[in-house]
């Protein structure tokens, strides 16, 4: 069961039961730059990529027929050494090693991590490129750094194609071991003007936690871009056509990115079994697959108030309850005729409008989250240098990102977008319409959960004053959980049964 | 260091060095039909509760001086047998052994778990009062269930003086420990129509699940009337005193809840320090316990859209972030002037309409998270019932918990409120006031993220077509994730890069 190939010059010669024939097991020579275990679709193009690169690449996969089929498949490209077995693979490798796991997140992380650490030594670096939880990176960190290993958790966006051509990068882990794998995994990874979308992020969980973070993001976005397209569809009498000429026309502008793109091509698609619009032919129950869950769950233990990422996951929760869609069908909805042909123009207007300030929220939100967790964690995160490498590679990959890395560029404090001053009057601009788009939907039954929780947030936090006021006064009234008040210092509790007693200070 | 009472007859005699006098400590009379150990405000009060009851309460704080502050204060009240130690403490209970812990949640629990069982038996039972987290429970429960011990997780809701009078019970835990503590939790319980607001909710964890439930929804009920004061204050020109009016008129009808009663006295109420009124003098930066944000963490593990609950929880979270108030401090607001003062009587109704809408949404919402769990885990929890016990004792009870429990006997597989004809007929006549109101807030620039969050579930769930299908669309076309079609079955994927390829049934 041997693998039995002419290797490219470079690549090691080995003969037929696997072993190298330039010595034993044992002697094997060390001569990969990297190595990459677990080779389905993602590992074995970002394997393709370092080879593309001009890196000799080990490879490994528990099962050796998708090593083989690697080789078989892609051997030409570059230079692979491939390992049917552990000790193998661990050989093929320069010192110190440099290998990156890319299996399911989870159990089989931690049994590849058991498996292989026996095998290495101290200043041998473990790349995780999987989509771990940041928590579960921290832990692995931790307990490798005792071992003198290097355990560098990766986020790496940009699916399939982007693992294969250049995908955006996002190394936690040590300063020491970014020093070695910096430079290779900045060449693999996509460039915007020169730049490669690779950046150390921060120490132990930092990439993982930006990763979450970006998928977070990636909900919000696509969630916002669906309430454009239903608004459009509903409240005008636009085909699916002519919505994808408009989000085309939108691309041209400040939406500029990816998913608008997208979006364009899969409106303007026509099922070919149907002849109808593929948008109509396509089951309406959004699929997850858990990190914008994780993205909402950990912003409630650090406080981080993403209410579009949170409506954005519920979304898509609720729109696969069958059962509860078919409990509230028969309910009443709009009271609003569709705006007519000739104001059709306005209303696409106003939802351009309306979905660039949501975005500019939902982005803000998501950069409120990583500095929180950067406070909460000590990680030293540049955050214009998140969206540096965000122009590129990965899914949200957007022109307006540049100008987010320029806004944290040039006010390296910067709280929030909407403290720099061209986004400022942007949003102060968008803000009539988008308070039209918003009562427009709620008036005619489009639901709009993520455009009305960006405007609700927007106008929660502009607030002069806040009904929290009165929550603050329930709480202290049914628990005594105290109050402050706005006059002067001090914690606060009122005798709310005896009405005459003056109020105590605790 | 000991106790040195005269106790009331039937209480033990002690002598000085907390000793029972009728024998050495391993045979000391076990009278006690319940202990309590943790004698915090709640533990003191739900001890007395049991004593006001005519029950036998061993008493036990881990720093003696408070049970000896119970004595001093309360002995008069009922019988009370002091324990100084913890094997006083068990040797004072009646077998099977039935003791109450009032710690705080968390590591102090498992501390004094630890410390009790080796010296409990096969039988005993323990009840954890405290708000756990259900999982804790679940855990505790399973490794306690093996030495032959009960335990029993049980919420306890309405604060130091429903512990005290009345509050709702909310017991997890095996039937046959509830066969035996079943009649002393019901007898100290509130009632309501002479039916004790206490009942078995399911096995292991289900009671501190449905009492977390209880606070989510408590959240987003406080949010909820904080979003309808804040509409009238802003945008009628009625002051608090006026709006307390307002509320306590509402609570004569199908909005009659605590909540509201207490809120009308909140805002009624004129701070004696300034003459302002009270509401205008406390700081609007919400406090939160953590429950709010389990429920919401829980939800997203169990697929449940618990939107309202969502944006209340945020809602606290966003008021406490002073810094990005005033990133978006300058921002422009509202572009609707207020109502007209001839106009205020209707606004105010639409606003009664729209909480009383967005309630029976969050209610809901609610009670589909308790369905999810019960088959998550096995629970067989009677949806009504968990509405009965919550008419009295606890922070939501309220009239309108009744029809919850009708709606619920009479239909036992009821999967929504709105699939319930006299809630649906509500619904659909308060629909169009509600969606007005929720417009006039995103017109005017009052934060309404409760409201908004009910309106867009409500027309989510009633969507015909939901733009999820565009979320399908752009997740198969970025990675691969494939679709379902809405004319036949199957899972496809489309290849978006070669435009003439027939889709893929994958």
């Amino acid at each position: 069961m041997g693998l039995a190939y002419i290797c490219r010059p470079g690549a090691s010669r080995r003969s037929t039961d696997g072993r190298s024939t330039d010595g034993g097991e044992g002697t094997m020579q060390a001569r990969a730059q990297i190595g990459v275990t677990g080779l389905a679709v993602m590992g074995r193009n970002l394997a393709r990529n370092f080879a593309h690169h001009g890196y000799t690449v080990a490879v490994h996969n528990r099962t050796p027929a998708r090593t083989r089929e690697l080789i078989e498949e892609f051997n030409h490209e570059g230079a692979f050494v491939p390992a049917e077995s552990i000790e193998e693979f661990v050989a093929a490798l320069e010192r110190p090693r440099r290998m990156m796991i890319m299996v399911k997140a989870g159990e089989a992380t931690d049994a590849v991590i058991d498996e292989f650490t026996p095998l290495l030594e101290p200043g041998d670096m473990i790349i995780d490129g999987g989509n771990a939880h940041f928590a579960d990176t921290r832990r692995r960190e931790a307990a490798l750094r005792e071992r003198g290993i290097h355990f560098v958790g990766t986020g790496v966006s940009g699916g399939e194609e982007g693992a294969l051509n250049g995908p955006s990068i996002m190394p936690g882990g040590s300063v020491d071991a970014y020093a070695v794998l910096g430079p290779m995994l900045e060449t693999i990874s996509a460039h915007v003007d020169g730049e490669p979308c690779c950046t150390h992020i921060g120490s132990d969980g930092a990439g993982h936690f930006v990763k979450m973070v970006h998928n977070g993001i990636e909900y919000a976005d696509m969630q916002l871009i669906s309430e454009a397209y239903d608004l459009l569809r509903q409240v005008t009498d636009h085909t699916p056509a002519e919505i994808a000429e408009i989000f085309r026309g939108w691309n041209e502008g400040r939406l500029d990115s990816y998913l608008i793109e997208i979006t364009a091509d899969i409106l303007a698609h026509t099922d070919p079994a149907t002849g109808q619009p593929f948008i109509d032919i396509v089951a309406d129950a959004a699929g997850q697959k858990g990190t914008g869950r994780w993205t909402v769950q950990t912003a409630l233990d650090l406080g981080s108030p993403v209410t579009a990422i949170a409506q954005a996951t519920f979304a898509r929760v609720a729109s696969s309850r069958g059962e509860l869609r078919a409990a509230y069908r028969a309910m009443p909805g709009g009271i609003r005729p569709p705006v007519r042909h000739d104001e059709a123009a306005r209303f696409v207007s106003q939802v351009e409008h309306a979905l660039y300030a949501s975005k500019v929220i939902a982005y803000d939100q998501g950069w409120t989250m990583i500095r929180d967790a950067a406070a909460e964690y000590g990680w030293d995160i540049d955050l214009g240098a998140v969206a540096r490498i965000w122009r590129g590679g990965c899914i949200i990959r957007a022109a307006f990102l540049d100008r987010i890395r320029a806004a944290h560029a040039a006010n390296p404090g910067l709280v929030s977008l909407l403290a720099e001053e061209t986004f400022a009057a942007e949003i102060a601009d968008a803000q009539v319409p988008w308070r039209e788009v918003v009562a427009s939907a709620a008036h005619r039954g489009v639901p709009t959960p993520a455009f009305s929780a960006a405007l609700a947030y927007y106008d929660t936090l502009r607030a002069e004053r806040l009904p929290a006021a009165l929550i603050q006064g329930q709480r202290d009234y049914f628990g005594a959980h105290t109050y402050q008040r706005t006059d002067r210092p001090g914690t606060f509790h009122t005798h709310w049964a005896q009405p005459g007693r003056p109020e105590t200070e605790v």
